[in-house]
């Protein structure tokens, strides 16, 4: 059997005992308080691990590319969730090819969306069920007051084609529930109540219960954690399930060791330190080129030497993901299988 | 023939004429300073781009990993250059099969990287040209000092698998040429001149003159340029023939438009704003999420709709060739040709 030290650098892998253990425990949560769990396929860009997501008791996916849910769809997916506006000529005739494939839930947060989404269905000849995307804290993009949702609401509902479903907003997290609430209010004085209240996050994931108008949530990073994660107390370094595996291949000073992965291999994500080395705690990723990362090791007692391989823990999994064709999974130090990253650099 | 508006979106596309413009000026400025230009085509990833270079006038090029190199080798590259540690047997065993395929060149910067050359060298049963890498002024790899020079110049001339060449650095603009000067003096004195004094960097390019030790240059960026270039007034909007053409998915509030490109499209690079768009001079990229492009367009007169498409010069030029699976190359607003990247994601 392969031994990860046989694999050439850099290298993403995945501990599969973590992220087994990450899939079960937030399963285990949401069965607890009867809330679905809807894995955004964003981080892993795998198939192979939807299916153990849906295996473990996940309701449907989401998928924030139209190309995404095309390579899911195609690997076995019938419940699909889009939250994201799609627009244009191309993607809607794409859209109805793909609900022929599968049932999809797709999000918008103008008439200008709504009106391509009936047009598409009327091409695919059958209903689509669409949610409003609501403005959450983060100010991204979402419709911005509980009058601009009924009225898109209302457009939803008296178009023939669509079928209102309810709502979408990202983060849901406690903070974000009284903001919820007024939308969903003004919702349900309208007679248009949201069968759906679809949230997500992996900060929020824990603390859904919290905020019991959710019928679900979209949870991506849960799968692997990253650095991130553990900066913001969401995880343990235990709990983080990818890593890239690096050789050092410089040391030009006593202090500075370069690895072997940079931003092509990490993305340029997040705050410093960029990322963790697991084999010395003490070290500190201080840049990244595109090919090198550029490692303080001051502080560690004992000074990785020029062919050392190290593993680090990336700041942000979900863009790691993107930039490799494959990931290895471990069993300890052994790899047990080698999967596609088949929907990555689905920009479309 | 394919018209811009029929892609898809995001789009990376290239303009052939500002292309091949940039090619042909570059060119002509190291024909006449006799300096060898040896693109870097980390920028494009490209082969077909790279024999434009080639035809226009390049020397041999250079690739940052094997794993570029083995795809350029493949293409008919015949002179490439490794300006990167190679460490590992299992990048040692492949460098020593690319031997037979191409002529090669690589650096070291230590007795350990050395060692793992002349295995490979023994290996391939053929003598391997390395040059030194020196530390430039951004304190990345590279030997620290002209005594640690001089004796790895020595240990490449005493170890009979290799050939020792001469040294490259980077960047090598006039700044870093009185520490350049200090290490080619100490190798001349010590017996071990340098044959080749390898420079780079797109904002050194058209200051090679200045530094007359320099017998060619490595440059990347020069063949799109990018809004980092134009920022730091290496090159005008005018130079920049990368662009990623977006659709605005949503206008939240009259301030905000979400366009469909973010991180997983641009990556992450580079400061504020991220990136600018053509059509709206005024407006400005503020932040990105994966799928997600915030823009600011509170400064515009006319604002843009949902719908609309809009192309962006993206920060950095290099990180994007390496998202994407195919290049749109336009003249004018048609589609000419369509590459495929065929060194995108080539980590190792």
């Amino acid at each position: 059997m392969l031994h990860m030290d046989d694999l050439d650098t850099p290298a993403l892998t995945v501990d599969l005992d973590i992220m087994e253990d990450n899939i079960r425990r937030l399963q285990a949560y949401c069965d607890a308080h009867s809330i679905a769990l809807r894995p955004h396929i964003k981080t892993h860009k795998v198939p192979a691990i939807a299916h153990m997501q849906r295996r473990a008791g996940a309701q449907g996916i989401a998928c924030q590319k139209l190309g995404e849910a095309e390579v899911f769809a195609a690997a076995g997916f019938d419940d699909i969730l889009i939250p994201y506006n799609i627009v244009g000529r191309a993607k809607l005739e794409r859209l109805a090819r793909l609900m022929h494939q599968c049932h999809l839930t797709v999000a918008a947060d103008s008439v200008t969306t709504i009106r391509g989404l009936a047009w598409a269905a009327a091409e695919a000849e059958q209903p689509l069920d669409v949610i409003i995307e609501l403005e959450g804290e983060i100010e991204r993009a979402g419709v911005h007051t509980p009058e601009e949702a009924v009225a898109l609401a209302r457009a939803i509902e008296t178009t023939p084609e669509l079928h209102y479903r309810g709502v979408m907003i990202y983060p849901s997290d406690p903070e974000s529930a009284p903001k919820l609430r007024a939308f969903l209010d003004a919702l349900a004085a309208a007679h248009l109540p949201a069968e759906m209240v679809s949230g997500g996050g992996t900060g929020a994931a824990y603390h859904s219960h919290e905020v019991p108008e959710l019928t679900e949530i979209r949870v991506g990073t849960y799968v692997y954690n990253d650095w991130n994660t553990v900066r913001r107390g969401w995880c343990t370094v235990e709990q983080c399930a990818q890593r890239v595996i690096c050789t050092v291949v410089s040391r030009p000073t006593p202090d500075r060791a370069i690895i072997d992965g940079g931003s092509k291999t990490f993305s340029s994500d997040g705050e410093l330190p960029m990322g963790h080395i697991l084999e010395y705690p003490e070290a500190a990723i201080y840049h990244m080129d595109e090919e090198h990362g550029y490692v303080d090791i001051s502080r560690c007692a004992r000074k990785p030497e020029i062919g050392e391989r190290v593993r680090v823990i990336p700041n942000h999994a979900c863009p790691v993901s993107n930039l490799h064709d494959v990931i290895y999974g471990l069993r300890g130090d052994r790899v047990e299988t080698i999967w596609p990253i088949l929907a990555r650099g689905k920009t479309q």
